[in-house]
């Protein structure tokens, strides 16, 4: 039985038809199909599951309008800064990286953090020169430099807040400067701020894709540029397995959207553990997952597959851009509910 | 009813009575007695777990030979990296921190991410930059020193390796060298390297803390000085939530051991789930998870604590620093297995 399947996404949040041009959209279908057909035709040759989708993410990365490789958001100092996990689910290998900086393919660096270190998360400049020393390809300032994402910052910065990606008309859900909002709390951190009324008519998002191959083995892996205007080296779910990434041998997981509520309840890891001890199918599992980050006021979405390659993309934004292939070969692109 | 306990660890690994003297084993229990104390005070006079669990930790970084805080271990670059997290069950809020400098107290730091910030990680220079801005308590390097780390870090690059803490008579199980050993193989990683034979006596650990307060919230907290010779900004499961550190209303996680399978399992948030999902006591969903782990070739303990006051402190490795006060107020400290 071939039980071939992929799932990609282009990152959650508030994506409304009414800031969305036809040309725009077409562009951003066009990104989410080219890279679904790249992972699919990996596993239709009998490629692993694996390698389907670091080559699916790479291509997202290299897609300018999504937020990670090409196209990242930029740091409060003008950086681009870019988190990305890749995970193994048939040797329960993972590799990750966060805040890396002039890396052309982020998930290809975490793939070699797992691949030839015994490590599972390299961070900052330490992460840069083990890149540097297996001479991975790096690209100059101005090959990740947009200038949607240099608008979002200087509006970022004039509002006084962290943007989360998809800001749409109801703007960043959670406030940025961290003595403005009560202490960390969650619910007040969670409730509309006015001072985030900016439109950011081209926001975009964080990256994924999950896929089972012929033989049943899972994998996934998310790409970030994290948030707009975040300071103090902030890491999100991204670089976190078991929060924004995580794979083994009953379903394979990629998240995006608020990635503090992910990393609060280890989502990723969350849909395995449902399946596993509740007993429950996929589907169940990953809409009980997201009803838990809905319960704590977290906003976003995942994609996830079983090793029997079904497919589900449950989320509880406005939207998430995403797509799948399953037997058939069928491609199936979304963006709204 | 008063629920109150508390357990703290002070690391586990190859931890032999043969390789212990009477005075350092004093020492140890002493140090360990101490952090007990405080923060079963705090308990007693009807204090949070989350004020528990800090003061607790504080004791533990404060004191010399546990790796962390104070006494905590070299990088290969001779710099003294620190990670830390603490999660507030009761809120389901986390802060953590990784490798920080000179920062006294890395707990005391996650506490305040946690409290003053709306993110859950913050890393390297930007996790400084941010303690610098809210005061944080720093300490020259001459005070996180000690000699017998220094001593450590020379054997380690002598013998081409990353150490884990408790490297004991057979030495460290996972090699260093990420081009000596299989690529990322787990099995491969934690068979027995025959470079690592140099005695380690005063092998010591990673601390951590979870509490259950008079009102039934729980809470915890971990700290480390990571591995000694460590490379690449490698960053552990102490500074990640739902790997090394998980607290919820079901029950408070503190684990400690090789901290790239604790990562790989979500050990801590799987703790929860078995106990959420599956239905288990706390000692069984903890020694479920630690059973997980050995499947996986990983080696360690943890530390845990359910909202009826139920403590339980497995681990798959020959010894871990360890101890608790429960109702009563009886102190148990152990040692060896």
């Amino acid at each position: 039985m071939n039980r071939s399947a992929i799932a990609i996404h282009g990152g959650a949040g508030t994506i409304l038809r009414t800031q969305m041009t036809p040309v725009l959209e077409k562009e951003y279908r066009g990104g989410l199909e080219t890279a679904l057909r790249i992972g699919w035709n990996i596993l239709e040759k009998g490629g692993s599951s694996l390698d389907a989708v670091e080559a699916a993410v790479v291509s997202l990365e290299d897609f300018p309008l999504f937020n990670a490789g090409r196209g990242s958001v930029f740091t409060h100092d003008g950086e681009q800064e870019m988190d990305a996990s890749i995970m193994d689910g048939r040797r329960l290998k993972a590799g990750c990286v966060a805040f890396v900086k002039n890396i052309k393919n982020p998930v290809h660096l975490a793939r070699l953090v797992m691949e030839r270190t015994e490590h599972v998360l390299l961070a900052g400049d330490g992460a840069n020169q083990f890149a540097e020393q297996h001479h991975v390809e790096t690209a100059p300032d101005e090959y990740f430099f947009t200038e949607h994402r240099w608008l979002q910052l200087q509006e970022a910065i004039a509002a006084g807040r962290v943007q989360l990606d998809h800001a749409g008309e109801d703007g960043d859900k959670r406030t940025g400067g961290e003595e403005e909002s009560e202490p960390g709390s969650i619910a007040s951190a969670s409730s509309d701020n006015p001072k985030s009324k900016i439109q950011n008519p081209k926001s975009l998002g964080t990256v994924g894709a999950v896929a089972c191959d012929q033989s049943g083995s899972l994998a996934a892996a998310t790409s970030t540029g994290g948030m707009t205007n975040k300071k103090f080296g902030r890491v999100g779910d991204t670089a976190i397995i078991g929060a924004g990434t995580y794979a083994d041998d009953t379903c394979a997981v990629s998240c995006t959207g608020h990635g503090e509520y992910f990393m609060l309840a280890s989502t990723a890891h969350d849909v395995a553990a449902r399946i596993k001890y509740k007993g429950l199918s996929l589907e169940d599992a990953a809409r009980g997952a997201i009803e838990r980050l809905t319960q704590i006021n977290g906003e976003g979405g995942l994609i996830a597959v079983d090793s029997f390659g079904n497919v589900t993309l449950p989320f509880n934004s406005d939207g998430m851009y995403r797509g799948t292939i399953q037997q058939g070969g069928q491609i199936i692109v979304s963006i709204y509910r």
